[in-house]
């Protein structure tokens, strides 16, 4: 189920999502234009090595290889970001979700390198989610943000604790 | 991946989880003794106008039966709470939890039977399902809890808002 979509040259400022230009073929969409361009896919083929090097990047702790694997292939939605030159790509971004496929789903491990943040691609990358979420029909999704984005998510319309709901996690007693 | 483990008379407090008996068969384990027993399980098939009945029962808005079945099928866990008087079995108790089979789960639908409210046997719901999510080597354990659950929730061990984090829901601009 993968897609991509040719966004803007990455000089300019993100167009809004709704002006991004669907490509199906990255490679050709390059090959038309020199400059670099930002793409999405839905692909789970990611690069492990090159997945944590993006994570590293953002200072976030290691886990184990298996375990990411394992956590992508039961993802219900991957949503990767990627800058192109000519025909090399590099991962600049990822997002995942779990889900029922029918009522809920739970946003994960959002991350973008950080030489491509405040330019909009954080918020680029999680419409990406949220679009392709409402296209599975899941009208509950959810996500735990740490305190320094809870800005960045509520300006993308979540709420948090909306009528009073507390995202609670578990601790051994 | 079913259990199934008896747990007392009706009549009697439930005792501590750990002093469970486990039982392979529930219909073995009833027809050896008359009186009432509560079992949990966590076979998915179950019958959706049964499951329909015990959320009308907690004043849940119907949900589609079509979606419940499909929800149902991606959760990564269901546990069920059942009565069983001699070869009869009547569902009092769900609940269920996606994840990504690696590091996180979050649960949803958690539903005891107004009946068999205060008897602590939405806690010991509670603890088959975390055991079970323990016992599959999941480390983040998550749910979003109404107000009126919080303290409920936190008694088991949950906590609402660690370090800051928020639960969000997203809702369209």
């Amino acid at each position: 189920m993968g897609f991509w979509k040719s966004l803007f040259s990455s000089s300019d400022a993100p167009p809004a999502p709704q002006a991004m230009q669907m490509e199906d073929d990255p490679s050709k969409a390059a090959g038309d234009r020199p400059s670099p361009r930002i793409f999405f896919s839905t692909e789970r083929e990611i690069d492990l090595y090159e997945l944590e090097e993006l994570c590293d990047a953002v200072g976030w702790s290691r886990r184990p290889l298996r375990k990411v694997k394992k956590a992508i292939q039961h993802s219900f939605l991957v949503v990767s970001m990627w800058e192109q030159h000519g025909s090399h790509r590099r991962l600049i971004g990822f997002s995942r979700a779990t889900s029922d496929h029918a009522f809920n789903a739970t946003i994960w491990d959002v991350v973008v390198h950080p030489e491509f943040q405040s330019k909009g691609l954080g918020k680029a990358l999680m419409k990406q989610v949220i679009k392709k979420l409402r296209s599975e029909d899941i009208s509950n999704i959810t996500l735990f943000a740490d305190p320094q984005v809870v800005d960045f998510y509520r300006n993308l319309g979540f709420m948090s604790d909306p009528e009073g709901i507390k995202g609670m996690f578990w601790y051994p007693d």
